[in-house]
């Protein structure tokens, strides 16, 4: 049987790894200031898929104390990756596949550095989920996973090892999809978080003011066609029909604050190097500048120092 | 003599209508809110110049109650010019110049289709003054007009109407300058009004947060180079030794909080057409797009649409 390390027990964490240990898979959670809760209490998860608790979950409060496993899942946000080294080296044997489930583009990088690019796997994950208390996951809406090889060897290819993951998280309900060309999948959830991350904490706005206002919306339309010229420089296709589909189902959404405003409005760090400044460096590598994106990565880097300055303490 | 008529007795038609009254020319003053203030108090101006107090200038709450003049100045923030068309009827005989005070691009275009383009005259005002309180105005510093020609017709020249405001200014102790080529000047200032004005309203901050952070003040030159870039296609220079003056003139002034930032957050409306739309419009319209000006135009227009929802009373 499979053995996972959950790397990071927020909303994201929560829910995947929850869902696989209800199924009876071996699952082991990393946790900071949860820990004491959740040893009493458990993980409590609301979800569309069916509400549970897990009574006595393999809980840790630290990395070196955890078994070695064969998949290590990196849930926390890249803004808390200062330990992912250490972590890695404390969870990984040499076979261990790391599956990055993080925002942004080139975010398997740091993992690759420790455990080498052909065992590291990135995803993307497309769902509406919060921690609306300690141990208390909320899922409301989504859920797929996509994801694909990140290294070399393994290019263009869905693996052995990728179809057993699909197995497994597919015996949890989890909806996970393999995608033989990863890159583009990051690339088509960075044209929706680029313009609503990034527009809702400049103009601390949620979805639905951006949408209805017809400057904001031309403006969120303009990131979008940067993250597509982006894209395009950098060897991958997102669709005209792919933006359309975004405005039109974000226009149509329930009003939404995205994870980075919820941050930023609790001053806790946001992705900006992730999110905004990996694609944008990935693009003027390949020639092509978005200048909007690159006004929208400075104004944020402002505002993300100015928010340190009072920085709570961070919590996964 | 020379009859003057001060349409908006703010900080800045406080200030140059007070100095031209106390020197003995002949002002009649508009006003709205501070119109009972000012008929009991006067005006009281600080000034670097010499403090002074004017028991019973000349003042109006209708323009239509205010004699014909020889100079009608537009004092008023371009938001403010409703009331432009009736008021300079009211005010204007054949002969009489219209000299626009305003902020921006273009805003003598508004007077130009009520008298004409050829009795209008533009000026940049560089100063530092508020108004403290009910006919209170104080300047703390600068205080320099440049202004020049509007109309096609003496389009490059220094007019003889032009000396004799010249004339009438220096003899109130105002430091005031022709300029042949009035076009060029107005960019100059669009090229410090456009990243300082705009970030200070988006990114909530004064001169000193702005220029004190790398990547908020590596966007203030960025969109100063923009303003540099649109001026060049509109046929104005803008010089890279007067980009890197304002730059270095910021960084060392005292913390300032722009006037349009003040506006914003007293929630009256901000001039973001004929600061940033008119040049943007014009960059366009030459060939030219700045796109970090077009998405500080779409900020701020989403941000003072906002705004304008619990909009307070103007008072000029």
């Amino acid at each position: 049987m499979t053995a996972y390390a959950i790397l990071g027990t927020g909303a994201l964490g929560g829910l995947y790894g929850g869902l696989l240990a209800r199924a009876g898979h071996e699952v082991h959670f990393l946790l900071r200031s949860d820990y004491d809760h959740v040893r009493q209490h458990g993980i409590l998860v609301d979800t569309t898929l069916g509400d549970f608790h897990l009574d006595q979950p393999n809980i840790y409060r630290r990395a070196c104390d955890m078994p070695k496993v064969d998949v290590a899942i990196v849930a926390w946000k890249t803004t808390q990756n200062d330990a992912l080294a250490t972590t890695l080296n404390c969870v990984c044997h040499s076979e261990t596949v790391v599956l990055v489930l993080q925002n942004g583009l080139d975010v398997e990088r740091p993992a690759a550095e420790v455990v080498g690019e052909n065992q590291v796997l990135g995803g993307c994950c497309f769902l509406c989920c919060n921690k609306v208390g300690p141990g208390h996951i909320r899922h409301m809406d989504y859920g797929r996973i996509t994801f694909g090889e990140a290294g070399r060897e393994h290019a263009g290819r869905i693996t052995n090892r990728m179809q057993a993951i699909v197995a497994d998280f597919r015996t949890a309900g989890i909806d996970i999809q393999p995608a033989a060309d990863f890159t583009a999948v990051r690339w088509r959830k960075l044209a929706w978080n680029i313009p609503f991350n990034g527009l809702s904490v400049v103009l601390d706005a949620d979805t639905n003011q951006v949408m209805s206002d017809p400057a904001a919306s031309q403006l969120a339309e303009d990131l979008m066609h940067e993250v597509q010229l982006s894209a395009a420089a950098c060897g991958s296709m997102v669709e005209e029909s792919e933006i359309r589909k975004l405005l039109e189902d974000t226009r149509k959404m329930v009003p939404y604050d995205s994870s980075m405003r919820l941050d930023y409005l609790a001053r806790r760090p946001i992705e900006v190097e992730s999110i905004f400044g990996n694609p944008l460096r990935a693009a003027i590598d390949a020639g092509y500048v978005p200048a909007k994106i690159e006004m929208l990565y400075h104004q944020l880097r402002f505002l993300d120092e100015r928010n340190r300055g009072t920085e709570s303490p961070n919590s996964i």
